[in-house]
């Protein structure tokens, strides 16, 4: 990059982080009420403006209109979760331990909370333009913590985003809070990206995207004399084990269930089951013949945008060009424009085994499913994959008496394990985990769907020896906001 | 560093990661009873040995006896405090979400918890053999999470460390766990090290020691093909205000309690106040003389050992030897062998601000007074002091009301806040937090010290639905083990 566009980049940041800073200063002192009122005034505003935004975003990312209206009432959602999460109020995990004074040396009274953990940059996503973009989950959660919140918006659908914060910015104002609460810019490259994350200001990162762009900022973070938590959601081909009496059982509702959640979304999803795996034999083969059947109906439909598109047909020619994989089947329907072919390829295991290119995620509908000699070999298989979101077993009451090992090493892959469903479709609750080891997530500690998403934007803070009129309403004597705490090691609710 | 040294680490860091992967993936099966009585197996095994312990530790790190006995009973109590965590339950924070069948679509049945990471490295320190080395807080949180361990001693207390590793193989054998759940290494170069953080197995490393010790840890696992976390607490000055009015009301009580505090282990403790600052005037040249007699009172105790004195005369003299910095008083004791003679030295608040070297942690007893022309300057001399573990204020009523914008400053710098007591003396509860924002740690959103150190060594785990048979005891509809739980957004200890 040329040196004064850096320069430009870093003026234009300081400023941006500057006022992030002294937005944050004065809104990280609103009660949870104020907050909660906050997220639910955003929700209302985007409410008022959803014909005109799905009507952008569906010009701008090509998703079908009852996609992108589900999108929306996704989002506002997550923004009244959030609110929820707020005025429940025990996500703060207080703990109180009362002074003694009959100890020797005297206890003292020790009290902690989290509290937030200053300006926070959040990344719009690609393939959410409205639930992990603008106004997402990212968004919501660190408001809800008490940070301030600068996006960044993703390039392919501006438009959508400069509405949303539109909408962001008149909930700012009805709700009095600092005009800087929530910035929004705009960049084509990555120089704002670097300088904004290299700020000393920024306190964290929150992004979802390509595996090569997650570890670009967390890089940049880590080059940074004060290095900061980033939560990157990069990369996840969710295998799903077909065991051998599930698959004698069921061939044909199996190949019907995974070709929907397959083509879903042409793909574009996080969840998107890239990787099967089964034992050869007969169900196999009826299996593959009906998944065939099936993603042979399937209408290819555009894919986000052209630059996505072009991806997609890199990495799937590259994944097909790869010895001894053979393409199973491959929608029959005329591909136009940027709409992708959805395509199912085979493997044998101990290719799969062999080869690192067939474990990388191919961002669209390309699915691979690897052909194991015996339960043995699917296990080395799985052994090889790398650190998911999300793996699935697709088993008979017989499959998990007698698979325990294999569902064992499931376990210790991703951040959620499913049975007899698919892995598309990442419902907005309190257990839910969206995230998981490396390279699925940067910080496997952490979800960025659900009401635990709040956790990533905070830390603890310990009060010693405090007066009651100087602690915050979450720690008083009093229990103000009559929230669960730890006090003395037993959880209450009551005043002391 | 040699290659053939470099291979021959590498090869035995191997075999060491191998069985602690082994031992993790009997151990993880382990229920919380069988893992509570392990860990109090391991307090009664130590306390067995406490009278060769300590008189090991003493030969090996010239501390006090008493401090050496407080310091086995600080590491049995940390043990049993894990042990009732267990017993107890709630730390997996487990979440269930109930399925609904009426909504269009249908809602799965969703539950979490929170589940160990894996094979976990732990780093002795060289300030408390017992309580943050082989058996200390790390060690017995990652056990209770469920982790396996491998210790690296720190070189200078070996005998003592592996007279530990001695009871912890006993209480290995008589709770009948797998043989490596616990393993103990030595080394005194930094290559075993390296081999073992970077080893894939790895899943976690936490240090207690120098700024320059943990951020090489850090790089090491950074450098990893999958990163992993670093729980490293490294540095800190814990900077201490003392306020105006406080000043002026009780200089010579704030100067007895500060010169124990300053001199107390000799300065060997990570929340030494090196730091004071206070706006100049009557109240201060008091406090100065008041200070100056307590400390010329100290006798001077020899240090850990030779590295650490050596360590401590090149700091402390770089320190003095700054422009404008000025000896306030030195211990009127003899010094002999490798006990330093405490120092107070004074500096103003202008040359602070424009000085680096005066912010960074000199380990051992020196402490360096800030004097501030004024309220303003103070506050700024505070702005540029890096992340803390600790900062205290020291103030009357009168001041609590009156610098609320220093309060709120304090409150950001540090992870534990106290008002009108030391640093020093780190309490093991509930709501204690020994971390802290970068430098002081490398993870401002985790302790180090209290029952919250569990949550390290784990990550959420999402079970989607699974049979009530193969769920983990944790969120079995039963609640067999009665522990609270979040269902349907609720807090309950009941069964479903």
């Amino acid at each position: 990059m040329a040196t004064e566009l850096l320069e430009e980049k870093s003026v234009q940041a300081a400023t941006i982080m500057q006022q992030a800073q002294e937005a944050f200063d004065s809104y990280k002192k609103a009660g949870a009420a104020v907050k909660a009122a906050f997220l639910q005034q955003i929700a209302a505003s985007i409410e008022s403006y959803r014909e005109v935004l799905v009507a952008t975003a569906q010009e701008e990312t090509h998703l079908p209109l009852p996609r992108l209206n589900g999108e929306i009432s996704r989002t506002t959602g997550q923004l009244q979760l959030f609110a929820n999460v707020l005025l429940e109020g025990s996500w703060v995990e207080a703990a109180i331990d009362m002074a003694d004074d009959t100890r020797t040396p005297a206890r003292p009274d020790i009290r902690k909370m989290k509290v937030p953990s200053g300006p926070v940059i959040v990344f719009g996503a690609s393939n959410f333009p409205f639930a992990f973009s603008t106004a997402g989950g990212d968004t919501a959660s660190a408001l809800a913590a008490g940070c301030s919140v600068v996006i960044k918006a993703h390039p392919a659908h501006e438009k959508t985003s400069n509405l949303v914060y539109k909408a962001i910015e008149e909930a700012i104002q009805k709700s009095n809070l600092h005009q800087h609460v929530v910035q929004h810019v705009s960049d084509k490259g990555n120089a704002l990206a670097k300088a904004l994350v290299q700020h000393e200001h920024a306190a964290a990162v929150g992004f979802t995207g390509s595996l090569a762009g997650g570890k670009a900022i967390w890089q940049y973070a880590n080059e940074r004399a004060c290095p900061i938590p980033v939560f990157a959601e990069m990369s996840s081909i969710n295998p799903v084990v077909l065991f051998p009496d599930k698959l004698q059982q069921q061939p044909a509702q199996l190949a019907q269930l995974y070709a929907a959640s397959i083509t879903a979304g042409m793909g574009q999803f996080c969840t998107n089951p890239g990787l099967l795996l089964a034992v050869k034999g007969e169900g196999f083969q009826l299996f593959l013949q009906h998944l065939g059947e099936e993603i042979g109906k399937v209408a290819p439909q555009p894919m986000l945008h052209e630059g996505i598109y072009c991806n997609w047909q890199r990495a799937s020619e590259e994944i097909l060009q790869q010895q001894k994989v053979e393409i199973v089947v491959q929608s029959a329907q005329q591909a136009t424009g940027i709409c992708p072919l959805p395509v199912i390829a085979k493997v044998p295991a101990a290719t799969f085994i062999q080869n690192g290119v067939l474990k990388e995620e191919v961002f669209g509908p390309l699915s691979l499913v690897v052909e194991c000699e015996d339960v043995h070999e699917l296990k080395q298989a799985l052994q090889q994959v790398k650190g998911q979101l999300t793996t699935t077993l697709m088993a008979t009451e017989k499959d998990l008496e007698q698979f325990t090992d294999i569902i064992a090493l499931q376990q210790s892959l991703a951040g959620r394990i499913i049975i007899n469903s698919v892995p598309t479709g990442v419902e907005v609750c309190a257990a839910m985990v969206h995230g998981g080891p490396f390279p699925a997530t940067t910080d496997a500690r952490f979800t960025s769907v659900g009401s635990s998403a709040i956790q990533r934007w905070v830390r603890p803070l310990c009060f010693q020896g405090f007066p009651d009129a100087l602690l915050p309403d979450e720690l008083k004597n009093s229990n103000p906001l009559h929230i669960w705490r730890i006090v003395n090691n037993q959880l209450t609710n009551s005043a002391l």
